[in-house]
């Protein structure tokens, strides 16, 4: 069951000045921020506020880390924007397979590891109206390798 | 100082549908429905979870009432996806005129009026990074037309 909006994705050219901006603009700061080479990624989570399943909303601002990446691809199409938006639940297994069965494709056999140690998975947009959406659950606390520092 | 995400814009072709998909595919139901002549739109507000500022966190599905509108001549460009997001705050004058002192575009000279009673302006996307941005301010309960039935 999908308890929240977990994260808005915003794909840039520059993570650093796109920071910037959204620091300067309305006092947002980062919470975290990794390089996830799998996505071929470089990434900052900015909190947002808490909900009301003990989660929290984020914008993560997504930087490529190669320009074959799917998000370097994307914005070689698009330009800067939201990339995808993101579901949290307690349980992406289980509702990846329920979306499966409702005939929604979803593009991983498995969920792969996110942001802050998450494990994640993405919906095909073409079966979305359009809107690449992505599930997503939280790494508990003391799984997640970057909660010291966050 | 903006406190939620207080929703995503999600430009459709067909408002029953795409609130049909959401429905089926997610169970999210709808909250709150209107029309806004002003904005040349017709929406559904999911509600999707509470926010730790008081307030909640929506998608918010926008058909277009007629080609014209700003989201009307956006889908006939882009398609179904993600049109815009919103942040909440409990000021949205000040909160725009802060931002326009930082040299974003408003759209708006003076907020309009938005879902639920809300009101609402625009920042301009090429001044976010291509996010199209809304900063928003919810009606007060007593002030919103539209709480006796969402």
């Amino acid at each position: 069951m999908l308890t929240r909006i977990d994260h808005i994705g915003i794909a840039c050219f520059d993570l650093d000045r796109t920071v910037e901006f959204y620091r300067a603009t309305y006092g947002f700061e980062v919470y975290h921020s990794e390089v996830n080479e799998e996505q071929g990624v470089r990434e900052a989570m900015l909190r947002i506020n808490g909900t009301d399943d003990g989660g929290a909303s984020y914008l993560q601002l997504l930087e490529p880390t190669r320009e074959d990446s799917a998000v370097g691809k994307w914005l070689a199409k698009n330009g800067e924007g939201v990339h995808h938006i993101a579901f949290g639940t307690a349980d992406v297994d289980g509702d990846a397979e329920a979306v499966r069965g409702k005939g929604v494709r979803v593009l991983y056999d498995e969920p792969r590891t996110g942001s802050m140690g998450s494990r994640i998975t993405f919906l095909h947009p073409k079966d979305c109206h359009g809107v690449l959406t992505e599930l997503v659950t939280s790494a508990p606390p003391s799984a997640d390798p970057s909660s010291a520092e966050h």
